[in-house]
């Protein structure tokens, strides 16, 4: 009988990150009656299944109106199919009404979640082992694990409480260059990060798009939670700001629509020049990896989401004004309850202005071992903030979520939270 | 404005069998009426785009037979959902009904289509450098594809007329250690393998599966056209050979349902132990390279085709009867219009017992400038069989499909190949 040893297989398979949301997950699944402010997903109640027929059906409408045949309309939906995909115009035309970001749609490839695209990124931008890639630190663990998958090395660019500096940019990639290596992209949350919370002032924008020019830096721009602002402040994407393509988008409907779907995006319309001259978009030229990863994303799946563009008119944050509204009921609840219970305490938090992630410092060691006290004892579950760090930190942090539970959980979460630390 | 060189990005993006494909892609867009015996693609009319509806619903009804709530249901088809997938139970029940294959559900993991499994599995048993795959050839572009994005080396181990040799194996992993690498798993399709149309004796599967134990290699069995022999003869697949889980095996449901689900899966029921002596399956510790991949396979996808299984009683077979009796329709057709215009000429053709694809061996190089002028000037396409070589190879052979289009135009086609190379 084969037995492989855990060790001889790819560290990707075996990383502590890895182990350790293993570990989350875990805990969560031995004490199910434990209140959840680690789980970051949407709110249950906003997805319908009969959404997936409906939908389906106003995008066969639009390819009818269109001109196509039944039979192109079926290829479309069950055939092998483009490998950027079959709603690239759709997801153009959204980011036009939204975002304020015109693209044309072969600038843009239908991925499998915001997860490939970051993969499919990478891996085309960093081609040898002395291209690595910069990511605001705490940093999500998706771009981590991606980069890892590639044997791409990331260099985590420390956060400021306000979140990134571009000072802080500029040093980062002059350290990589002298040890011999080549920043090749700089990743970043701008709105309401994860796990930080935190979002960039615009003028912060701007400047990151001059220190990224000046250190011939590609942007990768991540924005899942950008809808999910407390206020209506305008909060311009990189993307909208950049007027020499400086940046890659990716992009998420995770939150927006729902996570089953497994549809993402990234926007590339940097201009890529062979040898010969020959100009081409960066999205065209990575559907030779999207290719070699999942040939497409499920034609299907495009076809759900295709169709839900369409019956929103474009626009993701007409079609959710009821969840935009609960998540800020949300978050203004866990604020107020953080206020309610640790004012005038040693615990500190942020004040997030939107999406689904607050950051408390704890006067205590939130390792692991604390966790399963937490779940056992006091039945609340909340995220190491260490999970987040590539080199070590966040050792007396933790990220608390508010997204796929309500308000009253909330508060009794928050209560059995204090009740923790006051011990 | 940013310009990016395509040589500075990473060779899977510009690399020579990408370039090619997309190459016979254009020529195909270029020739709309050239006759195609290049796609390899399943029959379009087999497909319908009621049967997604269908089979979600049957789905949903087997959810609630099965004791789920609706808000469970709902959760199932559109949250993130379990890292390895919802239908693993019902593929299992599959392979033990149609192959005779009888693993526990959780050695089974659901993919992106068959390209994920493939990239998750080297990626999982490739953990440095001096790791390579070794892979019968004539290899199909997948497979290198996959391993190229990951850095993994492929070295090739010629097919003979009748298929993989076991001591042509044995020799090509000697050869592999002498140059200090070590040969850590063999890829084939046993059935009907693409390019090559060959399938394997059940003889020489027993002494592959004893060479592989010898030789110490992990066998991926890739077999996206075992359904469609000839003959009811049975083809046993290695993985129902194998005793002592020597063999990972790599499923698709793309030719057997229709490939815009993008629903594939691995099955992966290898011990690991770690140095604690935990053990698990080998499925399971690859769920952490899946996840950042792709996070999990569209719920939607999975759902439509667990749908379908329910529906079919569980045998892919049963289920097939008319797409199997089409293709060995095509098949002889294609067969028979080979020696109808090439009997006693330069051209030599194999016999496959099945699948989709014939080679034929012709007497002029079958370049990428010939394929152009066999669209150009007699509307018929083909794919030249050197796209399928490593290290070079295939330069007076090309691939025929007859997978995609109806007994006519497969005649029609052979004529106009007939007529080109009589020039």
């Amino acid at each position: 009988m084969v037995v492989l040893s855990r060790e001889a297989l790819h560290e990707s398979v075996v990383d502590p990150v890895s182990a350790s949301m293993n570990f989350l997950n875990e805990v969560a699944g031995r004490y199910p009656e434990a209140i959840s402010l680690a789980a970051g997903r949407p709110f249950d109640e906003f997805h319908s299944v009969a959404d997936i027929d409906k939908h389906i059906q106003a995008y066969l409408t639009h390819l009818r109106e269109r001109g196509l045949s039944g039979a192109a309309a079926r290829q479309l939906l069950t055939q092998y199919g483009r490998t950027n995909g079959h709603v690239g115009d759709l997801i153009a035309r959204m980011l036009d009404v939204d975002e304020n970001i015109q693209v044309p749609a072969a600038a843009v490839m239908v991925t499998t979640g915001c997860q490939e695209a970051m993969v499919i990124a990478l891996r085309g931008l960093c081609a040898g082992p002395g291209d690595v890639v910069l990511a605001a630190e705490p940093c999500y663990v998706g771009l981590t694990g991606a980069a890892r998958i590639l044997g791409v090395e990331v260099v985590g660019v420390p956060e400021s409480p306000d979140g990134l500096r571009p000072e802080t940019v500029r040093a980062v990639a002059a350290a990589v260059r002298a040890r011999g290596k080549t920043p090749k992209a700089l990743y970043l949350v701008p709105n309401f990060a994860n796990p930080s919370g935190v979002s960039l002032p615009v003028p912060v924008r701007r400047a990151l798009l001059a220190a990224a020019a000046d250190e011939d830096l590609l942007i990768l721009e991540d924005d899942p939670y950008g809808l999910f602002g407390l206020d209506d402040e305008p909060r311009p994407t990189l993307k909208s700001l950049d007027s020499d393509q400086r940046v890659i988008y990716l992009g998420s409907f995770a939150k927006s629509y729902f996570p089953g779907a497994r549809v993402g995006y990234l926007v590339a319309d940097q201009t890529v020049a062979d040898a010969a001259g020959r100009r081409t978009l960066l999205a065209e030229e990575l559907s030779t990896v999207k290719s070699m990863l999942t040939v497409n994303t499920s034609a299907l799946s495009q076809a759900v989401v295709g169709g839900m563009l369409i019956d929103s008119g474009f626009s993701l944050r007409a079609v959710n004004q009821a969840k935009i509204a609960f998540y800020r009921r949300n978050l203004n609840t866990l604020l107020a309850s953080l206020h309610k219970h640790f004012a005038g305490t040693a615990v500190r938090w942020n004040n997030p202005s939107g999406g689904f992630f607050v950051v408390c410092d704890v006067p205590v060691d939130a390792s692991e071992a604390l966790l399963e006290v937490s779940a056992q004892e006091y039945g609340v579950l909340w995220t190491p903030m260490r999970f987040f760090y590539v080199g070590g930190g966040g050792t007396h942090a933790i990220r608390l979520s508010c997204s796929a539970i309500e308000p009253d959980r909330i508060e009794e979460g928050v209560g059995r939270l204090a009740a923790l630390l006051r011990r």
